[in-house]
């Protein structure tokens, strides 16, 4: 993240003191049997607990975004870490709520994801690696739908599944490009039904949605008994409550359903809890622990996936809705280098002071700060710092937040932890006591489907049109008549752009959205509107992170950066 | 596993008293330093544990096996969990060491298998479900050289890989027979190398073997690093160390390698660990969990998969040869249900008496009783009593084994817990006192492969001779040629039967064993010796268990039995 690091995020994390997780709880005003302890430094929260809290008034709750991330790296996780340090610092009871990372891209690019520098989530390694389970419990309820509709048809297809029209593919929390796209049931009679099938990587199956959306074991149930896995012969929908699948499902989910308390390098508590893609899913993590989050802390301070117009927007349009939260504020991080690279500056002349490419990425910046207002919500603009930032690009930002009236502050978390992130917090306290929010939908879910998405696309992207290819259009009718228009939507939509082309950086306006595809996650609650191809199983690369990992003579981890 | 059956396993297990793991582990002279908690009633054990107690002295070691298996179902877990029971209220410190149970045959035919009745490890229900997330560990591991395999192909493949040439396959831990025979990497240059693959069921892969078979965790290592994946183009072995995919396999494996406490249903301490098939494997729970509890008991009951012909021959020439065990004695479980199907009798006239079947079915006892006296080893029958046994039944086996001077003790452990064992635990403890035991191996390593299979075929199975098809012969050329010779055999046969015929029930002598295929296993450290087809991933059944399971209003399990 910078060009100096004299400190791995693996040497930092290793280094820490850790206080046991019990002792984090307290802080919370936790008994130890409102925990399932996992090994000294992570514990679940027990159900008892989340029915005890619910009656409680509800924190502050912050929302952290940011402008449209690149390949510079933008240290979304690392300011949402280090604002919850600097709250606590300042005397503020905080709860930082994180996802969970995937293991395939640890052991692909990232080396691992919990924040980065003296703003980490620990153990990190533990974190990075099988965690509590959930990720693995996840995959195995998913896969057991699998395994069950495969069987279904191999024992005889009493639901008359059109084995050409099967939507749930099975998943592995893995970069494994060749499971893409495969054929399975070869062999023979004994083996199975031949058919087409694929994989994806865990985080994009829709039970990854669903535990991020349920607010009651009962409910994730019933919306795994909602999942449509597949169509029969007269095209209707068939789901898991009809392969009977759902409640082993649910049973399989049952602990991985309780949130997950760590704690930060600072001893901040932090609940990292579920990780749903933020293209064909919401992007966030799991509504229970946020809304546990609430009832614990006085400032809750969580993050949504990829950039405001992804993320931010459905935090407003999905998980508020699903679970009637409303942000007081929201923290919109921008960097030089994202500035630069949307100002027109290629990724690897980014070391070079370049002001007026900052200047131009601005416009960028003011579009998510113009967005956020509409949606009713406080901003404040957090400029994370790296160390390659020369001063006068810094002031460039600041200076003009200060001329637009937008509240703003300088970051420096990865370098000092909670300490650098003290302006940030000041403001973001500013922000939440000035009351201004009120969160206001861009669109009802009794509009149309077209209408909806329309509305994302200029209000949101400033897209001046949208326009639906054929097999969209017929896809909406088939929502439709199945009843399905009054989901909210859910839109897949490459993160680098405001548009749907990844390479149009910076500020765009006059474009069209071209919707390309509409799939429904009726089980998650949303309709996934697809404006290009979405990867849901990533590749390793040629050097893949894992070639350096391992453990040295006395168990350490080694390789997780 | 009885006609009449008030209670069933799981609300037996719900309505148990369990004492927190801590106050189990204190039993055992550990302090809460040595545990690393999961949940109030598991734990795994610390590194710097299991290195304390080395030079500790070593407890007595009782491996259960039993005749040959049949689908009346024998208890053998049943009987090592309640003859720890019976140990412990006979005043000796037990330990009960057991395999864990695999997910997929717990979703379809079996419910779960943590004991049964009063004679149970617990809590049952996690440990039939995530446990502490071992399996899903060993999955991620596997699966990470499946990937870097795949990803390496896609890359180039500069160490030439023969892609029709790869022996490694991937795993999930279900019963999923449509992903026995797969082709992947389909799609187009991006999405990989097209090529045939499979899936086996989890406890099927090479590195649950070697987690049961390492002694430390550089020895885990080091024999993940010798895991054969592949052959190149000059049919030379391609390594997982040579795919640079050991070290992260091997980090993937850390917690996993820890063994688990848990307890009994009268709190006996229980480790159950590590579950590698009986067949492709060598069917044992994991050394190291078997080796710490000699160091922190005085009698350790662990038992061996299927019949004395598979499991118990597998311990004694395979895992104790790499642990340095011996046993002092041990344990072989027979049913009146199973000697009457070994005699003759259909499973649908079980309960109708019939003591001439009975008195035929003790030819091959005798035969189980033979060869543990070959080994070294003092053996005790333990009779395991089911409710339509009769009294007649009983006496034919209990008089024939004492007109031979064989240790024999009636077991009632399902219906009465240790209390039902005490006779067993007596008999047990007179022949561990006697010291009788000197562990004999039938074979040298040294031997050529072909003398090692025709001992194990001659000696323990009673067969007259060995014959190897051609591609049996030609790859113990390959196996020879590569240097591999001097490893030790583990046969895969039927469990059914002492010959390789599964239909050929009872003692059987003058019979002719087929090994039709040579299988290295690098490693874990043995040469698979296959003498039919061994179904590595099985299928779910017309009705899975899978449908009746699920939660209740309190988020308890359902549908686990």
């Amino acid at each position: 993240m910078t060009t100096i690091k004299p400190l791995t995020d693996l040497t930092i994390a290793q280094q820490a003191e850790m206080l046991p997780i019990k002792q984090i709880a307290e802080k919370l005003g936790l008994k130890e049997d409102d925990l399932d302890l996992y090994g000294k430094y992570k514990a679940k929260l027990s159900f008892d607990l989340l029915d005890d809290v619910k009656t409680r008034t509800d924190g502050k709750l912050v929302l952290v975004t940011a402008i449209n991330p690149t390949p510079a790296g933008e240290g979304k996780s690392t300011v949402t870490v280090g604002l919850g340090q600097a709250l606590n610092r300042l005397d503020k009871q905080a709860i930082v709520c994180l996802r969970e990372p995937s293991l395939g891209p640890t052991m692909g690019l990232k080396g691992g994801a919990a924040g980065g520098g003296f703003s980490q989530v620990l153990p990190m390694e533990d974190i990075n690696l099988h965690f509590t389970g959930d990720m693995h419990a996840i995959t195995a309820a998913h896969n057991t739908i699998s395994a069950m509709l495969d069987n279904h048809l191999h024992q005889g297809n009493d639901l008359g599944i059109d084995v050409r029209n099967i939507v749930w593919k099975r998943v592995l929390d893995l970069n494994d490009r060749a499971l893409r796209n495969v054929t399975i049931g070869l062999g023979g009679p004994v083996h199975g039904v031949p058919r087409e099938d694929g994989f994806d990587i865990t985080v994009a199956s829709e039970i990854m949605a669903i535990l991020c959306l349920a607010d009651s074991l009962s409910d994730l149930e019933a919306r795994i008994k909602r999942i449509v896995v597949a169509y029969d012969r007269d095209n209707e929908p068939v789901t898991a409550e009809q392969l009977g699948a759902a409640g082993a499902a649910t049973l399989l989910l049952k602990e991985a359903f309780k949130p997950n308390l760590v704690q930060t390098l600072e001893q901040t508590p932090a609940l990292v809890h579920g990780g749903p893609f933020a293209n064909i899913a919401h992007g966030c993590n799991s509504l229970i622990a946020t809304k546990t989050a609430l009832k614990l802390g006085e400032y809750v301070v969580t993050e949504a996936g990829f950039g405001a117009d992804l993320g931010a927007e459905k935090f407003c349009h999905i998980k508020s809705r699903i679970g009637e939260l409303s942000p007081d504020a929201v923290v919109l991080v921008a960097t030089v280098r994202a500035l630069k690279m949307h100002g027109g500056v290629a990724k690897d002349a980014l070391h070079v002071e370049h002001v007026e490419a900052v200047k131009r990425g601005l416009q960028l910046l003011a579009k998510h700060v113009e967005t956020m207002a509409k949606l009713g919500l406080p901003v404040v603009v957090a400029l994370n710092r790296f160390n390659s930032d020369t001063e006068e690009e810094l002031a460039a930002v600041l200076d003009w937040c200060r001329s637009q009236q937008i509240r703003v502050a300088l970051s420096e978390v990865w370098a000092h932890g909670g300490q650098g992130g003290e302006a940030l917090a000041e403001a973001v306290i500013a922000a939440v006591e000035s009351n201004e929010a009120a969160l206001t939908p861009l669109y009802e879910l009794t509009a149309s489907i077209e209408d909806k998405i329309t509305t994302i696309a200029r209000e949101v992207y400033g897209a001046s049109d949208v326009t639906f290819t054929a097999k969209a259009r017929k896809q909406m009718a088939h929502i439709q008549a199945n009843g399905w228009a009054d989901l909210p939507i859910c839109m897949a939509k490459t993160p680098f752009s405001l548009s749907d082309d990844p390479t149009k950086v910076g500020y765009q306006a006059g474009f069209t959205v071209t919707v390309r595809e509409l799939k429904p996650s009726v089980g998650a609650g949303f309709l996934v509107a697809l404006t290009g191809n979405v990867l849901t199983m990533p590749g390793l690369p040629k050097q893949p992170a894992a070639l350096n990992m391992g453990i040295d003579a006395t168990g350490n981890a080694i390789g997780l950066f």
